[in-house]
């Protein structure tokens, strides 16, 4: 093989007939991308194909499904023994080493046909690799020419040697970057792609300045593609985070982990119709919460249990449910513990994330006390009523002034994390225990980030009778036997995400949303 | 207040009107109870009672509302400053201690009116609680003849003194007993329970040795008080566990951990009528299988996912998929260090709860390999076919051949987890990729414990052309826009425990199990 054969195309004088050359290239794209197809269905087929053995240091596609097709054993061969490197790996330590990566092809930018820059991307995390043409390197004009057609977002296995670029590559992320010595596609993908990573990493600065962004439906309609972007890559990861330290916590707190059904008999607990379904001939419903059953988890003596599922409508719910032993307050002391060490871990363990959703998304860092705020709900009905804002003392904060209470607790005590309790009963559930002291009121709270509630709890009515009285024939199906007096609270895990970055949508913390019109992808 | 005071029918003599007293006692107890109720109603509405003020060393109900219901209040004073001990944490060193505890009275034996027996239960744990009339311990004839009229499964907060038994109690599960000075009921069961915790916790052998037991309906209509078996407490001790090594294991090897949607628009994946409902005026139906969502995060590039989740039909899912850099064998790989791990530390962290599950439920430790045997299908065909069993080498195996593989693999080579893999392609789902060397094999393996299926893996076809091939038209609504090579495996929660510990019914490790006939409780 020679590294100086050039292709037809590169014969042609490029000053006197760019137009011709647009639309061979055009043509020659065409073949190629048949050609491709062709070769696929071969190695599928586990056909030999002459013009894989040409070059034995790049090809495509891998086929991955055992050894004997050509494009996987050339590519096994130059790989056999070598270990892989994530692209966040990839650091200065490593300069003169030779490297197995694999990423998305972002972007290629074609110098000319003896030089070529590959933007590779794995996890949010991106690396140039140059393709120089030399004896040295054993890159062919061949190898140049077969790396320009490959597709955005198509996944390369990539062999090179790690170098610091003389100037630093803006959009990479590596300090290094990777001379390329052989390149494997792994698997192309569509030439035209209906959302481009690039543009749906962008930010709203950006595309307000002019730059191409993507409307909200093109992100959601092409999530895979809109998964990749930086941001993205960390949110899910954060969730993961919140997730872990919601567990690490509980389980440091004696609460075991519990699956409670998502079918129940008869229609919903609200007694609302939606989710009405059959079930081998009975009618059943959906679950929307696991209220009723962490309860039952408590009569059944587990004492303290956590449930972290997927609430209809589809919000991922964190859920707990404890024994009291003396007075709710227990509740609200787990809470507060609890979310302090979320916060903490997250900002401990999530650096790097949260650096990349800022990139997007800029916030500043949620403020919290080491020791959660607690007012009743009649301290805050005062400090709102102090700023002129009157409410009804026995009903329900509306979201504006919710938002209002938030900013005055942000100023006068530098936090915008806090509880409020002792909701009026007559605006909390049938299953909320009233106050002793004063039935108008129960033993409740909520608590908020930001101005935006993100939890509700409570304790729950424990006395067979009283909760008969309350509820009506609904709780009359279920037999308690003995309950220990109880509480609990739920938290949606993306609320509590979106508010601690600031997030302005629900959308951005779900990995594939739901919403009355949208049930895919 | 004086502790020989003795109620009016400790003054009938005992032997002259034995029938007469036992009616006077009914009569009593009704009047108790209905005295019982009504203190009830009255300390919720916060009313005074004199009868309360009686004896501060005991009383009930506890209504933890507030600080000014009279029960309250005595224990309340009573518990000032006192911290809580588990039962379980109850232990010899502490002899001589005054402690504070809580437990359900699992069984009350009155010895005399001066003396009783209660037998507390807290979390599987239990402990003999004595209360004897004396000046020294200020337990009056009136508190015992309170403790006497406490149903069983009532719960009762405690203070005594730790104290060893003369004897050893058999029935407890603590060396110490506690010798009681105060004693608050905290809520009263019912006084007919429809299922009694001790025959629910009943061997197979006790039921055939005549001892009375439950049938498995009973067990689970009154699924709360069945689950405060010690063999209940401690299966889903074991679950917890099995998730949280399963998570552990994974997130050290980089796996994210995801939530995909439960409801998707149309039909399901595998096209079968169950589940469908309406959404918001959309046809709609329930995900059978977070497969192509998982897929799809692995499109998203996460690289490495795992959910654990509830399916329908209500069993917990653990579910992987990731990236292959070079061959389905990676996928078995994980299986095998994650499977090893999990078993290690159940064994490890769970032997309590193993003992209690052996007790009820006698079972012989699993047998596993620290490297998990691999027989591909064809090697385990051809040992069925040795022992004289013939299967179709292009077919599945039955349950049946299934447990005789299982038991051959026992004898050879002393495992009984180990994985199969390179199933016949027509016998694994469509998006299973065929094998290179010969597509009537394919790279998908299935893991046995005891002879049983638990895990079903395979390489997905990451290749949208061969992909919509064999896919027809269902997957062609989505859009893959580039894939890695990847491939997963599912394995059910319920089904590893119950296989762990040979167990005979997947309920027995549902929390509320479903089943055709069962959507309750």
């Amino acid at each position: 093989m020679s590294s100086t054969t050039n292709a037809p195309e590169e014969k042609i004088s490029k000053e006197a007939a760019k137009k011709e050359a647009a639309k061979l290239e055009k043509l020659h794209r065409k073949q190629e991308k048949e050609e491709e197809s062709a070769r696929k269905i071969a190695s599928l087929l586990s056909l030999d194909d002459e013009s894989f053995s040409e070059n034995e240091n790049y090809g495509g596609d891998v086929t991955l499904t055992e050894l004997n097709s050509p494009a996987d054993h050339k590519w096994r061969e130059a790989t056999e023994g070598k270990k892989w490197t994530d692209v966040g790996d990839l650091v200065e330590e490593m300069v003169g080493l030779e490297v197995l990566i694999r990423g998305r092809l972002e972007t290629y930018r074609h110098k000319s046909s003896k030089l070529g820059f590959l933007m590779l991307r794995q996890s949010g995390f991106k690396v140039q690799c140059v393709a120089t043409q030399s004896e040295e390197t054993k890159v062919s004009v061949n190898m140049i020419k077969f790396l320009k057609q490959l597709s955005s977002e198509s996944f390369v296995n990539v062999i090179g040697v790690v170098l610091l670029p003389k100037d630093p590559v803006t959009a990479s992320t590596q300090q290094v970057e990777i001379q390329v010595r052989k390149a494997y596609c792994v698997n192309n993908a569509l030439p035209q792609l209906p959302l481009i990573v690039e543009n749906a990493a962008r930010s709203e600065a950006d595309v307000k300045a002019g730059k191409a962004g993507a409307d909200r439906d093109t992100h959601l309609n092409y999530r895979v593609i809109d998964l990749r972007t930086p941001a993205n890559q960390a949110i899910f990861r954060i969730e993961m985070q919140v997730k872990k330290a919601f567990r690490e916590f509980l389980e440091s707190k004696g609460f075991i982990e519990i699956d409670t059904p998502k079918l129940i008999a008869g229609s919903s607990e609200g007694g609302s119709a939606v989710f009405r379904l059959d079930y081998k001939g009975q009618p059943a419903c959906l679950a929307q919460s696991p209220q009723l059953h962490k309860q039952m988890a408590i009569l059944g003596d587990f004492r303290r249990v956590f449930e972290i599922i997927i609430h209809l409508c589809e919000f991922v719910g964190l859920d707990v449910e404890m024994e009291i032993q003396t007075h709710y307050s227990e509740i609200m002391d787990l809470v507060d513990e609890l979310f302090v060490f979320i916060f903490t871990k997250l900002n401990e363990r999530c650096n790097k994330e949260l650096e990349a959703v800022r990139k997007q998304y800029p916030f500043v860092p949620l403020k919290f006390l080491p020791k959660t705020l607690r007012l009743t709900f009649a301290e805050g009905i005062q400090m709102l009523k102090d700023a002129g804002v009157e409410i009804n003392p026995l009903g329900d904060l509306n979201t504006e002034s919710e938002r209002k209470l938030g900013q005055l607790v942000l100023e006068k005590y530098n936090t915008e994390f806090y509880m409020l309790h002792r909701y009026p009963t007559a605006v909390r559930p049938f299953y909320t225990m009233p106050s002793g002291d004063d039935s108008r009121y129960s033993n409740s709270f909520d608590a908020f980030i930001r101005g935006e509630e993100i939890i509700s709890g409570a304790q729950r009515v424990h006395i067979p009778e009283f909760l008969e009285e309350r509820a009506g024939e609904f709780f009359g199906t279920y037999d308690w036997y003995g309950s220990p007096p109880h509480g609990g609270f739920g938290a949606g895990l993306e609320r509590v995400v979106m508010l601690f970055c600031a997030l302005n949508n629900i959308r951005k913390t779900s990995l594939f949303p739901r919403d009355p019109q949208r049930l895919a992808p």
